[in-house]
């Protein structure tokens, strides 16, 4: 199943010329999840091919504008677009406050509907459940309430061996119960264990989103293990001080809590614009965590690989 | 006085790649007036290098998002850059709710002052009044209210014959005076008339900025004899159907209504998205005005040149 994602955006508020702020598309099993959406989304998408067509699930971590604010551009885009199914949004409370607000002085009647679950900061949450997946909210420790989301991959069934079904001649009928777990019997009666005749699928994997936070250990537990964590790395830890006063994490802090929480890869992002070049803040990240990679616009990191 | 204007972005409300929703900055006299801030306005600012900090005024035409969707995130860069001077906005009455809503839930209070005034579509207003221009709301008929923006050059002073001052050794305390229309009198007591040792400074300009709108005879009157005439076309005249039920005006109309008005030069621009290149339509417009122009990205007209 593919479990990827693709940045389309990755500084923080202050714009930087050729950096837009903070979105990334999650493919799962060919559907794409939205992951934040800050102004000139829609323009990331059309130079990445990333069909808005294509998006049932957008997640919106806070209601600071460079994770939001090309939302309502897109959604109206979607209208245009002559879209009709439902969408699913993630976000806070009132998120659909700002949304109706718009629409309402712009005389829009979506012709779609848009199903909302908001998110809250006091507990993590299963915000969703589907075939492919489960999302849980990750609370975080911002300046306004804000949470990442947890992407965890379906426990995947059992895979018959394929020597096995040749040799044993298993009509096709039987495959999603032995997928399942099932032993198989034969015609002529004999009993071939599960275990005889199937493999173990792949572990699921995890993807971890969590931007934009103080380092702080309360959303450890719940993100470790993750086979890929993204973490916002607003700053070097030589402005340690502003990263705390404006509840944002260090490139060296971010290194930290994927070591702490035995990640299997680091993705850093939410770069301030001071930084025209990010060496230096990979380079801090890679000294605690060296399994870390940047997220610039337009690379896709596979999830697990 | 420096008097021309830098198109930023001229595509309608469906996105298209490497074109951006309507949003213009104005020079006049080296103070910058933004027309509009659709989504994206600050990358195309940073793109050709105009700077936020120099823009002491904003003028919003409607409430559709491809108008305005950059406002707010252009208003918190504002912000977080130490903007202490007030910014003077216009607009229609609803964006201060739209735009006090998304600070609100951000908790952000703007370190400046916003000095917002309303405009309203009975009436063509002066809705602006300074040491250089004049500018007048233009009602327009849109889906949604709307207005355009005519800036209108003041009168200037008359210029001393550089000639004169050297053969009269006219002192510079009195040039106040003269370039007003004073006559001058010598030490000796000779008169001087104000029409032998001055000239006529150039006639005023005016720019009228007419977004989004079908073609109606109503604002023709106030936009006469623009210097330059700034006109959307969103659509071919093929499409006058679609043009006419979504309040648009074709290329063919804009031509039209530059020749009506007696415009010296016209710029047609808010192209929709269906339209990959731009030649169909500039055609169609000096089919019928000759001298008209593509609002491109990047392009800057001088007005009356």
């Amino acid at each position: 199943m593919k479990f990827e994602v693709t940045i389309l955006g990755s500084s923080s508020a202050t714009p930087i010329f050729n950096r837009n702020p903070s979105a990334q598309a999650l493919n799962i099993n060919e559907h794409l999840y939205l992951i934040d959406c800050g102004e000139g989304t829609q323009q990331q998408m059309l130079r990445f091919d990333v069909k808005a067509s294509r998006i049932d699930h957008i997640f919106i971590s806070h209601l600071h504008g460079d994770h939001y604010l090309g939302l309502v551009g897109l959604l109206s885009s979607m209208h245009l677009n002559g879209r009709h199914k439902p969408l699913k949004l993630f976000g806070p409370p009132e998120l659909m406050e700002i949304i109706n607000l718009q629409l309402k002085y712009s005389e829009t009647t979506l012709q779609y509907p848009i199903d909302f679950t908001a998110t809250h900061t006091d507990n993590a949450e299963v915000i969703l459940e589907n075939q492919d997946i489960t999302v849980e909210s990750i609370p975080l420790d911002h300046r306004i309430s804000c949470t990442g989301f947890l992407f965890r991959e379906k426990k995947r069934l059992r895979k018959i061996i394929k020597e096995k079904i040749a040799e044993l001649d298993i009509p096709v009928e039987y495959y999603s119960a032995i997928k399942k777990g099932a032993d198989y019997v034969s015609p002529a009666g004999k009993l071939h264990k599960n275990l005889d005749i199937t493999i173990s699928s792949e572990e699921p994997k995890t993807y971890s989103y969590c931007s934009d936070t103080l380092y702080n250990e309360k959303y450890f537990n719940q993100i470790r293990n993750s086979d890929l964590l993204y973490h916002e790395s607003t700053f070097l830890n030589n402005m340690l001080e502003r990263a705390q006063s404006t509840n944002h994490t260090t490139a060296l802090q971010a290194g930290q809590v994927a070591l702490i929480t035995g990640a299997k890869k680091l993705v850093i992002g939410h770069f301030s614009a001071r930084y025209k070049t990010l060496n230096e803040l990979l380079d801090e990240a890679r000294s605690v965590f060296p399994d870390t990679e940047l997220a610039i616009e337009g690379r896709t990191f596979v999830i697990g690989k």
